[in-house]
């Protein structure tokens, strides 16, 4: 028998992806979707590319509902109304897979301080295991509900993880320069990202302000035990999808001895490259590559491509996502196939 | 002395490449430039382009002081609103070239039943030349309000109006096809013109019910002397500027007759070739080409390329414009220049 | 037990799409992928997405090899050589389904006039089924080649077909205006699809003299038993993936006047939808919907939307797919299920 | 009397956009366009866009011939071959803007290691302007062979070299991520720049190898007489023109005081954004702006927009400018200006 699915918020890009996966996935439904403005209309009248797909009518939220209809839900609200509806759900009874920004950092402070808002479920703040199955798939299998992670802090994470945590590379001199498909920006409309604007156009925003940026250092140092601190500047890109990152590291002490010791910078590729394999051994979609990345490689897929290069002390790593699938809700059904003991891959081709 | 210019509605995508043009004209200069919301800010917080290049603040909209300090306005409103606007400018001394609709159908009744509005200036309608130097130089150096085309008519009345009037065309058997960049579809915050909704997406839009389609009937008929009809579909395609206008007609029966005499569909087609030559010899921006135009080959000008082919019994006619400038403001500078007596290409490359 | 299957010519877009459609394929694997100047390296060395995904290196061309190891060959090569190649495939006892246009029409002359080419294999020309499932599965299911249709052809004769068939509309005056994004033009090197060419661009090409012209016109015959001509202009568009069809037609006697007796245009457009729905019943991917169809709204996908409207006394259909998919590789995959008794569904989402 | 121009290789996109911005200058006049293999053909044949713009033929390259023909020569060859043609060239008394490498770095053995090839007109390296208006005006008025500058290098060394002058900021931990449009890959048929590989994609190159990086080493160190060190990462971007630098650096020991002391981060700012106001102060191309700097904002212009932002105790200045224009053509007839006394801003806007 099917999972049955309900997707909270499903007017915006990572709520058609959530659908459009859904699709073919083989073990789960959707079966309710909900949407404010649009409730009564179906699916396709929002998602056009959705016709003849799949039959579905929105509906208005209703979490006792959803507790009587679903085993899991999808919450794409924005944060802070995404937790309280997230602890709706939990009381009905639903697992929850949040794509906000709510339970994914530890502290409640540094949450309260960046996002500028009063927590409404502040007892699971740092309770609420980050949905990364390449690191928690442990916790995520049992868990009642899980943080989705952020489109940029996926693509730094998981080159930076496992070199922080093997003393590979030093914590405290990090640059990550992330370039962004204009999907990561939402649906509403606003003058910044209509075509005319963003076409032919690549610039940072956000410089120095993003909310990812302590949610990188948290993840790393959560998962490497080891203070870390990052600059992080994304870029707005002139393409719908695809997530870039180039990350600017130093080879800690050791890594540059051998490196030079060996007389071949080599020497020190392959140690971050089989670093990064033995990590990933177990988890599908985790690829180092020796090629440099490009987000078209990942284009629609969940997986990750990661290389790593050097010039002069220090190397540069460069991974690519899909923003919406591995950056969002690829990585939600990854989490739901976790969380309900089917294969990572299941309906993620 | 240069020419005074004010700018009424300079927030959109219009105005800016006003803007813009005037910064290279040798004889004119933007004194004025209006904005509702705006006003009071400098021109290049709305259009970050023009830093350093333009040293302007948005002013309220006034028609009294426009008349104490400009020579000519360049008007970007929407319709209604905007005959309104360019009575009161016309009594305080100021000629106008307006962007809208407003003054640009011979027919009244017509104007009301396609525009669903009550026209404000409805004495003006039908005596206000059509912004058009190809055809209406004259009229327009002496005219007080200069109806400026709309970009897909002037895509199709250049190649299409030729032709009628020659007699080698029928005029009750054209199909008209165009291509047309997301600027056409103006600069407010839309879903629709969203950077994903667009990009990798082309599909027609108001088809059987764009007002463009009696425009082109309208002014090919006064051209041409001859009752037309045409059928026209536009369609959104993924670029900011340009359209390509793809335009299917049938030989009348002399020309029909006349490539099958010499045995040669050559024939038909070097006739075409010849009429716009004559046609457009005093004209610097129509220029009918061999090769097959792009919306590339003529980006950034004031250009139209034109070509001709055939296919069974029909002729294939293609045109390229810039729907921003020929399209709009390049063509609003060109009748400028007409008005005050300038080369037509002054300004404009 | 999975079904075995060949790639013969794997390094074009249509390669890439085939193999990647198999990566998700439940019951197919790609097992013999070839190709003459890589032969030896991983595919991925060819395409970059593929690394992690699909593991397994290109090979020469050997048809009696192919014949030990496979159940089915996807044919990607020209024109001309495809069919020697199909030939030696069928003779090795391997089904065959071929993306060249060598045995898609039902005249060798017609074909050697449009391709300028002698056909290797011309007793097969005529006796080969159109691999269209939608209007011939019984014959592909027991085929052993199939000729897997055009991409401008699939979005002009799914439209069209049904209703010159049921009489509604003349199959004597029909133009159809389509716009491809890039990647119709493959993927060897050339200035002409360079990016900076495309971009920003669109354009019209091979006016009057596409071999697509033929084979819309000769399939529309045969599924509808009426002589038939088509206008066909394809045009260039700024985008890597989909086909419009913008389809400009005239109603049947009948139909027209059925149209004015009933007082309303919409009796036309109902008829037209309903012979949609009733021919394509049977057909999980063809969708006939209310809405305009974009590109984006099957991109990716096998599926086709539909819609028609009124202008004046025309009908316009308009026809949207992915020419890579439902254009190419999508319908190999649709046209292999339907060989080998497989849902149509399976592996295409 | 017009300045007569030659354009040495007029068929790549450096060429076009000379011809382009000639074709609006008010002083000069392109008079001979060389190709090899396109000799006697119109010069709209290879770039369309000319057509009825510019009416010229493409010609061999005949250094004797310009020199009694023209005032100077845009060289827009290959390195090595470019120096040959250069020294041709001055021997035949043409004064010569050179688009190539060959005589922009200060060290020949730089130059040979970097670009593996014997110099073919060695004296001159070392002893040749650097094409920067902004720092050379002086050499460029007296010249008679300017190397004009690298599209990166410029987005680079404006911003960077007054404030290491000035000693703002620390020369020897400089990280540039840089962006470009894809007009920065040429006009050669490759597979790697067809739409369909770009299109939607952005990807790193050359990290850690591009020739770029000891050329903005040389020219900081040159202007600001520091020994510089920079990490150089370039980016191909799916848009057709513009480059964005994001560049990474440490305040230097005064200004991180003053900043801590002043106990804002705002006077660090301040700081950079006075001393590029004083450094461009007779500039009219390099604009500093408050807003962050988009490619689009100088698209098509000879313009720099820079920033700069604080992030945790680094600086991060942006820069964006037209590759095609600021970035090659353009300053190249910024040059030409400066060579023959005219405004530098004539013909470029």
């Amino acid at each position: 028998m099917s999972l049955s699915v309900a997707l909270i918020g499903a007017t915006g890009y990572t709520g058609l992806e959530v659908a459009r996966l859904l699709t073919q996935h083989p073990h789960a439904e959707l079966t309710v979707a909900t949407a404010r403005a649009e409730a009564g209309n179906p699916i396709a009248s929002v998602h056009p590319s959705l016709a003849g797909r799949l039959d579905l009518h929105l509906e208005e939220l209703d979490p006792a509902e959803i507790g009587k209809r679903c085993d899991v839900a999808m919450c794409c609200l924005p944060h802070a109304a995404s937790a309280k509806t997230v602890k709706q759900l939990v009381d009905a009874g639903v697992r929850v897979i949040d794509f906000s920004a709510d339970f994914r950092l530890s502290s409640l402070e540094v949450y309260e301080s960046w996002y500028d808002v009063k927590h409404p479920w502040p007892e699971r703040v740092g309770r609420t295991v980050y949905g990364l199955p390449e690191f928690y798939a442990d916790e995520i299998a049992s868990a009642d509900v899980v943080a989705n992670p952020g489109c940029y802090p996926t693509s730094a994470i998981l080159p930076l993880a496992p070199l922080i945590r093997a003393g590979l590379i030093r914590s405290d001199d990090i640059i990550i320069d992330s370039k962004s498909g204009v999907s990561g920006a939402g649906r509403s409309a606003k003058v910044g990202t209509l075509y005319c604007e963003t076409n032919e156009s690549i610039a940072a925003y956000a410089v120095g302000s993003h909310r990812h940026q302590p949610e990188i250092e948290d993840l790393v140092e959560r998962i490497s035990g080891r203070a870390t601190d990052v600059l992080f500047t994304p870029h707005l890109t002139p393409m719908s999808r695809g997530i870039l990152s180039t990350i600017y590291v130093r080879p800690a002490e050791g890594l540059a001895e051998e490196g030079r010791s060996v007389g071949s910078a080599d020497a020190a590729i392959e140690r971050v490259m089989q670093c990064w394999r033995d990590c990933y051994a177990g988890s599908p979609f985790v690829t180092p590559v020796d090629h440099l990345p490009a987000t078209a490689h990942v284009a629609g897929t969940n997986y990750v491509q990661m290389a790593v290069r050097r010039n002069g002390e220090r190397l540069v790593l460069l991974s690519a996502i899909d923003n919406l699938a591995k950056g969002a809700s690829g990585a939600a059904i990854q989490n739901m196939n976790v969380m309900f003991g089917y294969d990572q891959k299941s309906g993620l081709g």
